[in-house]
C-alpha cells in the first residue's frame, strides 16, 4: 500500500502543482510590451490535462494513476479497487493537494504584490465567484456531468478491450478538454482535491462555495460508476 | 446492438456538447482586465478533435466511434458496417446531437445576457452567417472536400495495414485539423448532428442553412467511402 | 506504383491545402468585437503537423508518407527508397501541391475583398517578404538547417530499433516544431511542393523567391540522408 | 560511445535551438495589422516539450535521450546509466548548448535591430532578470522541484512497468508542461545546457545568473534519482 499510496501523493501533488500552478503564474501574463504572452485558458487546460498523462505513464503503473477522489470513488462503484483502499487514496489525494497548494502559495509570493485572496488563486467557485458569472445551478450541472463523462472514459479506456497503452492518454487529453469547456463556468474543478487544495488559501469566499466542488464530481462519479459495467457489458 | 447505441450516444453527445460547448462557453472571454484568456478557434478546434479521440479510446471498441451520420454513410459505402445498423445508428446520433445542445443552452442560460439566437449558439453557417463571410459555394465546396478527406483518413487508419491502436489518435487530431482550417468559412460542420444539434435552439436563420450541412459532408462522405477500397487496394 | 502516388497525392494535398489552408482562411481572424480568435503562427503551426500526422496514418502504409520533395530525396539518400521512385514521386508531390494551391484559391475567393497577392497567400518568403523580415542568409540557413534535422528524426523514427507505431506522430509533431521556430523568418517551407503549391497564385514576387525553397530543403535533406546512417550505424 | 555521443550532440542542439529558437524569432511576434500571432508562452511550451519528444523517438534509442545534464546526473544516482559515461554526456550535452545557442544568434541577426542582450535572447534569469520579477527564492525552489518531479516521471516511464514506446511522448509532454508552469518565474531552465547555451550571447548579466539553473536543477534530479527506486520498488 505504501508504494500506491506515494504514487498517489505524487500524482495528486503534481495535479494541482501544475494545473493551479500555470494557472496562478502564467494564465494572463503580458509582456512589458503589452504582447498577450500568458497562456490563456488554452494552456490552462493544457497543464492540468498534461499533468494526468505524464502522471499517468508515470505513476499509474503503482496505483492506477487516480489523483482524484472523485474518480477513485467512481472506480470503486464500478468495482476496480476494493473498498479498503478507497479512504487511504482519498486521505492522501487530499493532503497532496494541500501540500501543493501551499507549495505554490511560498513560489507566488516570490512575486511583489501577490495576493492570494484578490487574484483568486485559481480556486473554483460559481456566481459571484464564477469566473464569467455564471450561476450555481449551471455549475451545479457542468460539473456533475463533466464528472460523469471523465469517469465513463476513464472505464472505457481501461477496460479490456480498448487498445492498451493509450489510457493515460486519452484520460489526460478529456482532462483537458473538460477545461477548454468549463473554465469559464466554475474554472473547472471535477476533482475536490483540486478545490480544497488551493481554496485553503485564498480566503472564506471560495472556502464558502467548496462544498458544491466535492458533492457535483462525486455524484457524477457515483453515476457514472454505477452505470458503466451493466451499459458495456463490462464485468470484471 | 443496444451497447453499440449507447456508445454512439454517448460519443456523439460528447461530441456536441464539449466541442460546441467549448465555442459557446469558452472561446471568446476575456478576463476582467482585459486579457484575451478565451480559447480562440484554436481551442475549439483542439477541443473538437478531443472530443471524438476519447470518445473514441473509450467507446470505439464498442461502437466503432463513428458518432456522425456522414461517417456511418462512408463507412458503409466502404463496407464497414452492416446496412441494417446505419439507420439505428444515425437516429441515435442526430437524437444525442439534441439532446447536448439543450443540456448546453440550460447551462449557458445560467449566465445573464445569455441570448442565443444573437451568439450564434456555434450553429454552421454560409453566405451572412458565415463567421467571417464565405459564400454558399465556399461553404459546399470546403464541407464536402474536409468530409471527404475526414473519411479517407477514417478507412486508412482503421485499415488492417495501419499501426494498431493509433485511429483514435489520428482520426481526433484530423478533426481538429478540420476545424483549424474551416471554422472561419462555416464554423465547421463535417456532421450532421453537430449543425442540427445547435440550430434548433437558434432561432430560424441557422435552421434554414441547416440543409446545405447535411447535404455536403454525406457527399464528401460518400465519394471517400466509394473510392476508398478501389484507390488503396483493401477488400476488406 | 498507383496505389503509392495516389497516397502521395492525397497526402501532399492534404499538407498544402490544411497547412496553407489554416494560414490563409483562420490565422489573423478577429471576431466582430474584436477578440483575436485567429489560430496564429500556433495554430499554423499545428495544422501543418497535423496534415502529416494524420496523412501518414492514413496512407503512410501505402507510400511511406512522404509528400515533400526533400524527404524523398533524403529517403533516396539514406538507401530508404529505390532510385526509379524518385521522379515518380516527386512530380506527384509537385501537381498535388499546385491542386491544393487551386482549391484553396477558389474557396478563398468566395469572401469579398480577397487578395492573393496582396495577402500573401501563405506564401514563403526572404528579405523583404519574410513575414518579419530576415535576411536571404537567415532564410537559407534555418531552412537548410531545419530540413536536415527534419530527416534526421524521419530517418531515425522509422529505423527498425525505433518503437514502433509513433513514427508518424513523431515526424508530424516535428513539423509542428519547425513552423514553431521559424515561421517568422520565411514562413516556413523545408518542402519544394507547398511553397510552389501556393506561390503560382500569389503574383511574380514570392514566385521569384521559391528558388531558395527548393535549393535550401534539398541541400538540408541531402546532407542528413547522406550522413544518417553512418552516424547511427544503421545500415539498412 | 560515438555514436551515443552523437545522438546526445543532436537532441541537445534540437532542444536548445528549437526551444530558445521559438522564443526568440516567434514568441511575441505581431502581423504589420497589430494581430498578436506570435506563439506566446504556450507556443514555446510545446516548442520545449516537441524538442525532446521528436529527439527521443528518434534518436533515444542510441544515448537514451538525456540531452540535459541534470537529467544524466539524475539517471546516474538511479543506477540507469553506467559512471564512465557520465562526464563525456555532460561535456557533449554542453558544447551541444553552445553551438546550438551560436547558430541561433547568427539566424536571429539577420533581423534588422536584433540585439541579444536588450531581448534577453531567451536566457533564465530570477529578481531583476525574472520575466515577471519572482524572487531568487521562488526561483530555486520553482527550478529544484521541477527538475525533481521531470526525473520521477522520466525514471517511471522507463520502468520496465510502464506501457512500452510512450516514454518520449510522456517525457517531451512533462517539459512542455513544466514551461507551461515556468516561463513567468524563470523563463524555465531545469536544464543548465539549455541556460549555459544561451547565456553565453546575451551579455553578463544572464551569465552571471547562470549558477541558479546548474544549481537548482541538478540538486533536483540528484534528489529523484536517489529516492526513485526506493519509493517505487524499482532495484534495476
Amino acid at each position: 500500500m505504501t508504494k500506491r499510496l506515494w504514487a498517489e501523493f505524487l500524482g495528486t501533488f503534481w495535479l494541482v502543482f501544475g494545473g493551479c500552478g500555470s494557472a496562478v503564474l502564467a494564465a494572463t501574463a503580458e509582456t512589458p510590451a503589452g504582447f498577450p504572452a500568458g497562456i490563456g485558458y488554452l494552456g490552462v487546460a493544457l497543464a492540468f490535462g498534461l499533468t494526468v498523462l505524464t502522471g499517468a505513464y508515470a505513476f499509474g503503473h503503482l496505483s492506477g494513476g487516480h489523483f482524484n477522489p472523485a474518480v477513485t470513488l467512481g472506480c470503486w462503484a464500478a468495482k476496480r479497487i476494493e473498498s479498503a483502499a478507497v479512504i487511504p487514496y482519498i486521505v492522501t489525494q487530499l493532503v497532496a493537494g494541500i501540500v501543493a497548494g501551499g507549495v505554490l502559495f511560498v513560489i507566488a509570493s516570490g512575486k511583489d504584490g501577490f495576493d492570494a485572496v484578490k487574484s483568486g488563486f485559481a480556486t473554483n467557485g460559481y456566481g459571484d465567484l464564477s469566473p464569467h458569472g455564471y450561476s450555481m445551478l449551471s455549475a451545479f450541472i457542468i460539473e456533475t456531468l463533466l464528472t460523469a463523462v471523465f469517469l465513463w472514459v476513464i472505464l472505457g479506456v481501461t477496460s479490456k478491450r480498448a487498445p492498451a497503452g493509450f489510457a493515460p492518454l486519452a484520460i489526460g487529453l478529456t482532462l483537458t478538454l473538460i477545461h477548454l469547456i468549463s473554465i469559464p463556468v466554475t474554472n473547472t474543478s471535477v476533482n475536490p482535491a483540486r478545490s480544497l487544495g488551493v481554496a485553503l488559501y485564498a480566503g472564506s469566499a471560495p472556502l464558502g462555495q467548496v462544498w458544491l466542488f466535492f458533492v457535483a464530481p462525486i455524484l457524477g462519479a457515483l453515476i457514472a460508476g454505477f452505470t458503466h459495467n451493466a451499459l458495456t457489458g463490462d464485468d470484471e
